[in-house]
């Protein structure tokens, strides 16, 4: 489990997208002990360490993983895969279930008691639904979820009241994002309950033009609803996107060529470079390759993007700066 | 002496200079004949081919070339080479004397009769002198030259009676530019009755942050006055531009390195350029080369700001933008 933890990306990463647009897809489900108080009330670690027991014993197919038990390298790493929330790491009880490809993770004591989290390669909201279903089958036998007849599943935060369930698709839009059409689409999916917001680097756009679309409301709808509108929602943008991509491919040919052949030249040659020239230029370089202008085997979009975001870069002992490092690293894996 | 004109470059350029600042220096001294109404007043043909004639007799160690045999893309050449002036292209009678490397040409029938202009690759304007004070003499010996005892060499321009003497440097200096100190360097030697301006792209700035150094007056002063006190001044600006690219290399050291990499890398990977960014990255990156951040034995930076703006470009039959063009050639001979 250890030699996971530290890998940059999850083995369900590695596998080959239908189309190079989808990133991945995730299904989320809050649940709450009815006979325990919720994560936030916890006075001591005695509440917390036994909801853990609880939870572990209940799935006990997934390994056991305790924040407290981790550097903080570690927690980061976890965080970069999607597979905890950076809120997690600040419970002192925090703690998570993973298979072993790390696309099924239960948080444990974050804001809600649990949070099963399943995620994929594609557009298969469906198929990743019903493994989470599963995991929440099994916690059902063994112990008393928080339900009510007439409002669902009981959550910390009423905005997850009913269904509990989040789904998200993750979408790499470098068309839509350079022809400034992410607005628009934004209002739209909005009027109908569902939201897109950029998935890396906190509060500063959508770096590396990788969108998160996922469902706002979990109430009024089931949950086979919400997951058919996001599908259609999200088979809509990559429809558009692909538009705008074979427009691109026709019409600017010369200044696309362009500007993935300078966004690559500047990857291999920068000796300093900030997370969103990175981010910009890894999303240019992608683009290319995927147009057929650029050749390169080994680009890993996801990983890269990664890695560039991760802390390790500060841990290092070295004079060298964050961005030198970054350059550094863009350079050699390039 | 055809291909000679057809390449980009003459032999006296490929000698290697003291310094990477100084690109080259130049003598010009402007002459006419007593016995010919100037060019600018010529009504027909027949007085400048009798001036060439004249002119040709007298210096009969070097080449005629008449610009009314020339295609377009060869004048331009000799343009780009600085052996003629864009005037002259439009003289019906223009001509030019050349020797073997091109260090020496005579233009005919120009402004004046006769302008004898030397070049060479270093600071040597005193020898430069003493080579066009020969050709001056030959003039001497055979033609009766325009002279006035109180006023010196009368020529068609009034700014440039009296010794008719222009003594001109060219320098690289991206230190000076990078740091913006190009505007008061500038006002200081004007001061003095020289002038700094850009070299490349006629008033588009200075264009690979070469400059052209040379003196305004040629009045009231000796020949051997105007060529010390130029060297002084030069001497100091070279002196300037060394101890900015030691600071830029001691505390802006990535900085620096980071710059002058990537702008190698997009002249390597850009698929279209103009020539005002092509200029910038060439001169960024002899930069790099002159501080020993890049290593590149076959740049020819003369060479290249020469070919990047030359028209042939323009010429070959394709449907490639000019810009396409130049980015191609950039990536090939980089």
């Amino acid at each position: 489990m250890e030699e996971h933890i530290n890998e940059h990306i999850s083995d369900w990463m590695k596998e080959k997208t239908d189309t190079p647009i989808i990133m991945s897809s995730r299904i989320r489900l809050a649940r709450n002990l009815q006979d325990e108080v919720h994560p936030l009330k916890y006075d001591d670690d005695q509440i917390g360490n036994r909801v853990i027991e609880k939870v572990t014993n209940a799935l006990s197919d997934l390994k056991l993983v305790r924040l407290s038990d981790l550097s903080d390298l570690e927690k980061n790493q976890l965080v970069f895969k999607h597979l905890i929330s950076p809120a997690l790491t600040k419970q002192d009880t925090g703690a998570v279930l993973l298979n072993e490809e790390e696309s099924t993770s239960v948080m444990i004591n974050e804001e809600d008691h649990v949070r099963i989290q399943v995620m994929g390669n594609n557009l298969v909201l469906k198929e990743l639904y019903d493994v989470a279903s599963k995991v929440d089958d099994e916690l059902d036998k063994h112990l008393t979820i928080s339900y009510d007849e007439k409002h669902g599943f009981l959550t910390t935060c009423p905005t997850n009241i009913g269904t509990g369930l989040r789904a998200s698709v993750m979408l790499h839009l470098p068309g839509l994002s350079i022809m400034k059409r992410m607005k628009r689409i934004g209002q739209a999916i909005n009027r109908f309950g569902y939201t897109i917001r950029g998935i890396y680097g906190e509060g500063t756009g959508a770096l590396g033009h990788v969108y998160q679309i996922s469902n706002q409301l979990t109430l009024g709808k089931t949950e086979q609803e919400i997951i058919e509108d996001l599908t259609q929602i999200v088979e809509q943008i990559i429809s558009e996107e692909e538009q705008i991509r074979s427009r691109l491919n026709r019409f600017n040919h010369m200044e696309t060529k362009d500007r993935v052949h300078r966004a690559a030249g500047i990857l291999k040659s920068a000796q300093l470079i900030s997370v969103e020239e990175a981010s910009l230029r890894l999303s240019e370089m992608k683009l290319g390759i995927d147009l057929g202008y650029i050749e390169h085997d080994d680009f890993n979009f996801d990983h890269l993007m990664v890695t560039i975001q991760t802390p390790f870069f500060e841990d290092e002992e070295s004079k060298q700066s964050v961005d030198e490092k970054r350059a550094t690293f863009l350079r050699e894996h390039i």
